[in-house]
């Protein structure tokens, strides 16, 4: 049996790429981690000395002030130090090739990566090319995925619904082009979801997604019907520019989370959204800051995933290192 | 009776946004405070664990690298994580409100935003609407105020001339578009300084500041005559340009600070300026670099300064948190 | 006899501007406290106290990643506080003088300047107007020196071949703009290196150089016979469009370092190059990457030989402090 290649010789999280070709037994770990880590946030003293002595680089090929900055608080509470390099403004203007800026970061004795690019495949590119000791975390590649965000409304799922088997999830909007959607798909079907749905326009929900178990609705009412969780996705503006859709007022009226359509859901439904939200474009405001809305609750719980995740992956090392002495 | 909106419930320092309305003795505190950590920067290790696991965020929407530097500084020997977040460049970049960008960092458990705007009133905008456990600095808004800077000020003046009652102090330049003026004046009054005056060109001075029992001049030589304390502002060029003022030669002639001019105050007055300063425009060289000069020690002083009021407004939650547990 | 302007009056290094007219025992000094942090690397926690509650500015008016994450990471791992001013976009945009930067900057007690400037003998230039507690290092000086470079590769070369009196050293490239040949030069003299070698184009190697001890080659084969070093340097190819060079073709031709060419020096001969490379222009790649090259060797290196400066300049300071209180 091949062995996926975020795992290392002993079968523990090594690169945290993509949820695709994890076990429910590592995403639950994960989320169970989380859980510890969720507790530091409301404590005096926000840090933990975990990572101390680690070195974390926010490499970043397309700039997110968002995503940077909940990795960077992520590291710094779990006592890493952290450099934020913005490659595209900097480390290639001399010329130099993705491959030697690694290798130098590399010969730094940097342990970690915490990589986010607009092209599909990148983080996984630098994975297979760093030397042992590093690990690297996929912060959103291209249209390919952003496991972290999806890990991140697992916890909240998990932490406000219980067990996933009972449950009835939709995600809603560009499905095709989403990273997050892709991510979120493979994470609720491997941790076992009761019922997975898609909602959206027919330009976008590719048709490949029937193959992984998930129901497609392009009705909205019809696909609220009864669900215990509403993901709502952002919708890139630059997509109206295309063939892809008609007008956003259109796409509000027809996908936009209103009141009204959340009333076809359970009455204890709860609404996530990844962020950051147009307002009026995919969500109403009644909703997103309505009592169903869990977006923040999501934001909070980023920090704790991602410090599990980073913490798993360099915990990892410490040991072997420790065996080592 | 109404309670000021930069106090919690028990009457003490929870945003640091003007001294327009707080009391002579929180004043006083922050000075009493300030003093001990002016010592810490001469120590071999200049730092205090006070702040240790708090994050605070330097939330600028002007950028400012001096001032930034300061508070950086500030916090960072507090032992605090530092997360600076230039909002021109980034976060609302993809479309989200202020309110949406405020949340989203509220959420990932940042403890105090420091805030500078170009709008007058962004700072208690701000204040007015983040969860009860962040506190906000005025970092300078608009034409409105720059606590901070006046603190630094008072701070100085206490340290070298003693009791405020018995001081005379003369604010020069262009008060009306000067939030250091207006802070400064609000801080010498509550602290009970003995004469303020102001001087400027008539196009630079306010009608409205006499009602703050400030005597006006605008002839410099005569405002001068036996002040204790000289305050030089610092001169917008760009006003050049409008009809405020002639040329830079003459303003320098009218009002920038020579020795001569400062002849006509006390042997022993000091000179203040809360930099960048312009050689040539509003002060001579000889007098910047003269031993009346103390623009330096406001500048070391403003680290201690602002030591006491990121500890006094986050010790406060320290002390909360620690009950509650 | 004058004493070096790098040095206090005890004869210890307090700045750090430039190899030229400091003494074989400060080198050696240095390569030695280099080998002590070059173990803490490898440590599961890679951080020492000796900076702690130390702050480290890095004033960058030439932007350079690279050069500026190495004295970022060694400033953190000897546990400073580093804060990253980029002058070209920032501090003098208010009008502000450099010295007038820089008398903030010291207020504010901020004990050491990593100066990387575009201009030959600018952080002289900072040094001699600083403060007595604040030390200078400089990162790159416009085509004057480049010491700390320099000193790295001096340990790359004690660690991997020994006593520097049985060497045979040949640097390859453009010497007349090169501030890192200046430096290497200087400090491998200073070491008492065997032999020392250019080896370039006659428009690219300054006649000067022969003052300086070293044999000159324009013809590289006969230039890296028995060779036991090559130290490559990088090829600036804005030099390309003036009248120094015809093409990056015939140059590669001439002056790039293949296989072949380096079968000319020693058998056990190890390969050097500062970064970033230029492959197929002044290296091959399968030089670049082969077994001689010792290039990331380098960048490892130049860590824990930063680390050791940045501690004596400063560990200085940290005694006489001790002393006083």
């Amino acid at each position: 049996m091949k062995r996926n290649s975020q795992l290392d010789e002993q079968g523990q999280l090594r690169h945290f790429l993509s949820v695709e070709g994890l076990g429910r037994a590592v995403l639950t770990e994960i989320l169970d981690r989380a859980e510890t880590f969720a507790g530091v946030a409301s404590r005096a003293v926000k840090k933990v000395p975990l990572l101390r002595g680690k070195t974390v680089i926010n490499l970043f090929f397309e700039s997110s002030t968002r995503t940077r900055t909940t990795f960077e608080l992520a590291a710094k509470r779990l006592s890493a130090d952290v450099l934020n390099i913005n490659i595209a403004t900097s480390a290639t203007s001399k010329g130099e090739s993705l491959l030697d800026t690694l290798r130098n970061l590399e010969a730094m004795h940097c342990d970690m990566f915490v990589v986010r690019h607009n092209q599909s495949g990148a983080a996984s590119f630098i994975a297979a090319h760093v030397a042992p000791h590093i690990s690297v975390i996929n912060a959103g590649d291209g249209s390919h995925a952003h496991p972290t965000q999806a890990m991140l409304d697992a916890f909240t799922i998990r932490q406000l619904k219980g067990e996933f088997n009972r449950l009835r999830v939709a995600v809603v909007g560009d499905i095709l082009h989403s990273r997050v959607a892709r991510s979120q798909i493979h994470a609720l079907n491997i941790l076992g979801v009761g019922e997975l749905r898609v909602i959206g326009p027919k330009t976008l929900v590719p048709d490949s997604v029937t193959s992984l178990g998930v129901h497609v609705f392009h009705d909205m009412r019809s696909g609220l019907k009864d669900v215990d969780v509403v993901i709502m996705l952002r919708l890139q503006r630059e997509r109206m520019q295309g063939a892809f859709l008609a007008s956003e007022h259109e796409y509000f009226h027809l996908y936009g989370l209103t009141e009204d359509k959340l009333a076809r859901a359970r009455p204890d439904a709860i609404v996530l959204h990844p962020g950051p939200i147009n307002r009026g474009v995919e969500i109403d405001s009644r909703v997103a800051d309505g009592p169903q809305s869990v977006i923040l609750q999501q934001v909070s719980n980023g920090i704790a995933v991602r410090m599990a995740i980073m913490s798993m992956v360099l915990g990892r090392q410490v040991e072997s290192v420790e065996v080592k002495h």
